[in-house]
């Protein structure tokens, strides 16, 4: 095992202020690229993002704290921001990310005591038993998966203009 | 062609500044972590990086500037960063990639009046005839390959932590 909740929490902690940075004032046309229909686009991963600190990760692990395996996850809808009115800038979300995510970051603490909650599980509806240890761990990679994501398709925007370098570019050909 | 020299510069600006951000004082065990031997892990992915601003990118511009088709580019070792001695903090390695970009695009600038030299052409030993605007396409989309690259590494550390969200986080099987 990997996992330790400090380095966890470190991961966390970075993301929405690294996103920030990356994608704060980038043009539209690195904004709204996507990987082709039914893709998202880096302010819709941001949008994903928002909506798994407000309905997935916290909740659940209050859920598992509570109920433990006697009551399964309400499923979490990955497609719900999807119909979210987006008439924030790119900048305003990326401020909700970051507000939500530091006041979650908080309640992980308060909640946990390492020693005690780890090893607490809780029902999910299509895994089945799954432990606290193993949500927070897919919290922190989760972010890496959608920072990964949003590189990717704005590389992908560029996959004729690089010539035959493209052949040195895996990440074009994903 | 979605290339445009602000855009690209856009990416070149935030890659160092993003990077630090997320890297530094980061645990070791993130640090060092990589998919396995022969692999690189975050902090060798940064020293390439600094070796491309060194001996890649600006040098083969000017060469191209300079001779056009008539003297093929050196080649480039991608490894050759594996053979430094390093002895420099992470925090250090961000800051001089951090510098050497910031002096690289101020040459760029300085070196390329868009409506003047986007086509000129110069001669990649391995590939043939190249495009200056295919090198500063491919210069941007190889920071996008190297952030994608850190954030699967970091990943993967969690690849047995996640317990059963591992079928959800296609990260994880690349």
């Amino acid at each position: 095992m990997n996992f330790n909740i400090d380095e966890a929490v470190e991961v966390l902690e970075r993301t929405p202020k690294t996103l920030e940075y990356f994608l704060s004032g980038l043009s539209d046309g690195w904004l709204h690229c996507n990987e082709g229909e039914g893709t998202w686009n880096a302010t819709e991963i941001i949008e994903h993002l928002i909506e798994g600190e407000k309905n997935n990760w916290i909740p659940r692990l209050k859920l598992m704290l509570q109920e433990g395996e006697s009551k399964p996850f309400p499923p979490f809808d990955r497609f719900s921001h999807l119909q979210a009115i987006g008439e924030q800038s790119i900048e305003e979300k990326l401020h909700e990310f970051k507000t939500i995510r530091e006041q979650n970051i908080e309640t992980l603490k308060a909640l946990i005591e390492p020693e005690l909650h780890l090893e607490i599980t809780g029902l999910h509806p299509e895994f089945g038993v799954v432990k606290v240890r193993e949500l927070i761990s897919t919290w922190a990679a989760h972010d890496l998966t959608h920072i990964a994501q949003i590189v990717r398709v704005m590389a992908k925007r560029y996959k004729e203009d690089v010539g035959p370098w493209a052949e040195y570019l895996s990440i074009l050909k994903k």
